[in-house]
C-alpha cells in the first residue's frame, strides 16, 4: 500500500499546468489570469466631474456669485467649451471637465436656477465657493498608463474582470480550463429512469462525476457508460480527444475488471493499494498522446473521495490555481465512530460551525450514496486512529 | 434617505420565489430541489456481494473445505446458478448473491484456486470459514422502497445529484433559475478595446454583472450597451423576455439621467435614497408583465455594492436558496480609515483569516474600479461610524 500523499504526488507532477490560451471575458469567468494585465489608459482618462453640478473658474464662484451658463456637458460628449469670466457649464457627473474649469459646484451648493431635466437654466447663483479642484477628478490621479491592473495568477471572477474590461481589454490570457471525458464502467449499470433486472442498478457516478469535474472549473468533453467489455473500452479510449479521462469501476483485482485489464495491462497505467478508505484501489498513468488518466473505483463514495483526493487538485493544477485544496477545519465531534487501521478514513460527514457527525447512521461503509446527499464535507481520519470518540477534534475538508 | 434594510425588504417582498419546473440532472447542478426526491427502489435493490470472492452455502465453508465453483457471477448479470452442498459460485463485487448462497468468502480468503483473470478455477479451498451473512449486502438494509433520498430546499452539488440518480431518477423538479437581462447605460460607454475619445470610457458593468449573476446561479439572457437616449432605451425594455433587468447608470438626478427618467417617470420604478456608500441612488420596481426591475448607479464599485446588498439576495431568493446572504465574519482594521456619517459604508477590502485592510490606499472612493480586483469582500461599517481606527472590529462580507 502507499499513501494518500505518494499517489497524489505521482499524479500532481504528471498534471503539470495548461498553457494559457486567449479568451474573451464571459468565457474567462473562473480561470486564472497567465500573463498581468496593464492598464491602456491613464485612470481616469480625462480629468471630469465627480458630481452632478456646474463646471466653474473658481475664482469667479464665490458665495453668492451668480454665473451665465453658457454649455452643458453630457457624460459621454467631446465638447470643450469655453469659459470666459462669470461663465459656467452645467456638467455630468464623469462627464469631461472644459478645459477652462478648476472646480465643481454641486447641484446642491446651488439655487439650481432655472434648471430642468432637459434644459439647463440660463445661470444659477452658488451658494458655497468651491476650492479649487473641488469635485473634480483628474487624468491619471488613480493610475498611470501602464500601471498593473490585475496581477497574473489571479482567479477571474466578476470584479476583476470588470478591472480588466476598464483597463481597455476584451480579451485575457488565461490558463486552459482542462477538457474531461467521463466513463463510468460496469455491465451492472442502466440509465436511472430504467427499470433494474436482477443484479442491474442505476448509473449515478457520471452525474457526481460531470457536476463536480464543473464545479472545479473544468470543462467535461463527453459521457460513457461502458459495459465491462475489453473491445467496448478500448473504443471508448481511442475515440477520446481530451486532456483527462475519469474511469470509475472495475479498477479492482476482481475477475471481471476491465478497467484495469486494458488500462493497466495494455496501455501502461499503474494500479496501486493506496492507504484510504473508501478508495482503496486507484489507478492513474499518462497514455499515448498525453492523455491523463484516472481510474477510480466504482461505489458512489469512493469516487466521491477519490475525486477530492486526487482528482480535483491535478484538475485545478492544471487550470493553473496557486490553491488546489479544499480548506480544512477541525470540528468536534458529536458522536463516536470507527475507523479502520492502517488507512485514512473519508468519511462523508455533515459539518456545522462547531461539530462534526456521520452523515448516516450507519458508519463508514463505502456504498452509502445516501449519505452523500446530506454531507457537506469529507472527516479525514488519521490511518493510525481506530475510534473517534465524541468530543474528539476532526479535520474536516469542506466541501460547501 | 431609506435604510439598506427597507430597500432590501421591498425588494424581496416583491421578488417572490419562482415556479418549479422539471430539470435534466446535469442542467440542475447548483440550483434548488423543488420536491422530495424518495427512491423507487430498496438500497440496495438485490441481495449482492459486498466483496470479490465466491458466493457459498456457509455450512459448506469451514476452514480447509473445498468447494467445487459451479458458476461466474458478474457485476449485471441476470444469472441465479442453484449451488448444490459442496459447491460455490464466483462473485464480483456488487453482483447479485445466488439464492442458493448465504455467505461470501473474499478470493484472500481462498486459495484461489487456479484462478484467472477469464476463467473461474474448478475448485477453491476456503482458507478461513465465513460466518453466515458475511460480506452480503442484503436487500432494502440500507433504506426500503419509497424512503427520503433528497430533501425539498437542497441545492444540488454532485453528490447530492448522484443520489438522485441513484434512486431511480435522470430528471428533477427544482425551483427555475432567474433569467436577467443586462444593460449598462451612458453615452460615454464604449467597447473596452476601442480607443475613448474625450469622455469616452471603456464599459465595464456589463461583464461585472453578467459574470456575478451566474455566480449567484442565475442566467443571462441578454447584455446591451444603451446610450443615454430614452427612446434607445424604452425600445431596449420592450424587447426583454426575461424575469429580471438590471440597468447600471443613469440612476441619479442629473440631468441627463435617462434612466430614472423613463423607469421611474414612465414605468413606475421608485428611485430612493439609501443610506449606503457607494451606491446611494437605487431604482427598484415590477414593470408590466412582472418584469423585475433594478436601477443602479454606475460607477463599477457602486454597482457591486448594489449587486451584492440587493441584486443577489432577490436572485437566490427566486431560485429557491433557504440562505439568501453571503457569509459575513468580523476581522480586525489593519488600518485605520474614514467613513461617511448616515450611511453604511461598504469598502472593497482584503480580507485574510484574522485581519481586514482597504483594497485601495486611495480610501474609499466609489469609482476606483481598481480596487475590484484585489478586493476579496465589502467591509460593512455602520452608518453611525465616522471613523475606523486600526484594531477596531470590523464586519466583513466575505465574496470568495
Amino acid at each position: 500500500m502507499i499513501t494518500i500523499d505518494e499517489h497524489r504526488a505521482r499524479i500532481l507532477r504528471a498534471a503539470g499546468r495548461l498553457p494559457a490560451v486567449k479568451s474573451s471575458l464571459a468565457e474567462a469567468q473562473g480561470l486564472v489570469l497567465a500573463a498581468d494585465v496593464a492598464g491602456r489608459w491613464p485612470t481616469p482618462l480625462f480629468d471630469n466631474s465627480a458630481m452632478d453640478g456646474y463646471a466653474v473658474r473658481a475664482a469667479d464662484a464665490a458665495a453668492g456669485a451668480t454665473l451665465r451658463i453658457v454649455a452643458d456637458v453630457a457624460a459621454g460628449s467631446d465638447e470643450d467649451p469655453a469659459l470666459a469670466p462669470g461663465e459656467a457649464a452645467r456638467i455630468m457627473t464623469g462627464a469631461a471637465l472644459p478645459s477652462d474649469a478648476d472646480a465643481v459646484v454641486p447641484l446642491e451648493q446651488t439655487d439650481l436656477g432655472t434648471e430642468t431635466h432637459d434644459v439647463a437654466p440660463e445661470q444659477i447663483t452658488v451658494l458655497a465657493a468651491p476650492e479649487r479642484g473641488a469635485h473634480i477628478r483628474y487624468r491619471g490621479e488613480d493610475a498611470p498608463a501602464g500601471a498593473l491592473a490585475v496581477t497574473a495568477g489571479t482567479v477571474l471572477g466578476p470584479w476583476q474582470l470588470s478591472a480588466i474590461a476598464s483597463a481597455g481589454y476584451e480579451h485575457v490570457a488565461v490558463h486552459r480550463a482542462p477538457r474531461v471525458a467521463i466513463a463510468s464502467t460496469g455491465s451492472e449499470l442502466i440509465a436511472p429512469s430504467g427499470t433494474p433486472r436482477r443484479g442491474q442498478i442505476p448509473e449515478s457516478n457520471s452525474v457526481l462525476l460531470s457536476t463536480a469535474v464543473r464545479d472545479a472549473g473544468a470543462v467535461v468533453t463527453s459521457i460513457r457508460i461502458v459495459a465491462d467489455d475489453p473491445a467496448e473500452l478500448r473504443r471508448t479510449l481511442d475515440g477520446l480527444d481530451t486532456d483527462v479521462v475519469i474511469l470509475s469501476g472495475g479498477a479492482s483485482v476482481g475477475a471481471f475488471d476491465v478497467v484495469r485489464a486494458v488500462l493497466g495491462e495494455e496501455r501502461g497505467v499503474r494500479f496501486d493499494q493506496v492507504a484510504m478508505q473508501p478508495g482503496r484501489p486507484q489507478g492513474f498513468g499518462v497514455l499515448d498522446a498525453g492523455l491523463i488518466a484516472f481510474c477510480l473505483p466504482g461505489n458512489p463514495v469512493s469516487v466521491a473521495a477519490s475525486f477530492e483526493m486526487f482528482v480535483r487538485p491535478a484538475l485545478r493544477q492544471m487550470a493553473g490555481f496557486a490553491v488546489i485544496d479544499r480548506p480544512r477545519v477541525v470540528r468536534t465531534a458529536a458522536t463516536a465512530w470507527s475507523s479502520p487501521q492502517g488507512r485514512v478514513q473519508l468519511l462523508p460527514v455533515v459539518a456545522d460551525d462547531e461539530t462534526v457527525r456521520p452523515a448516516t447512521h450507519g458508519g463508514s461503509r463505502s456504498h452509502l450514496v445516501t449519505s452523500l446527499a446530506v454531507a457537506n464535507a469529507f472527516a479525514v481520519i488519521p490511518a493510525d486512529t481506530e475510534r473517534v470518540e465524541a468530543g474528539d477534534p476532526v479535520t474536516v475538508m469542506v466541501l460547501s
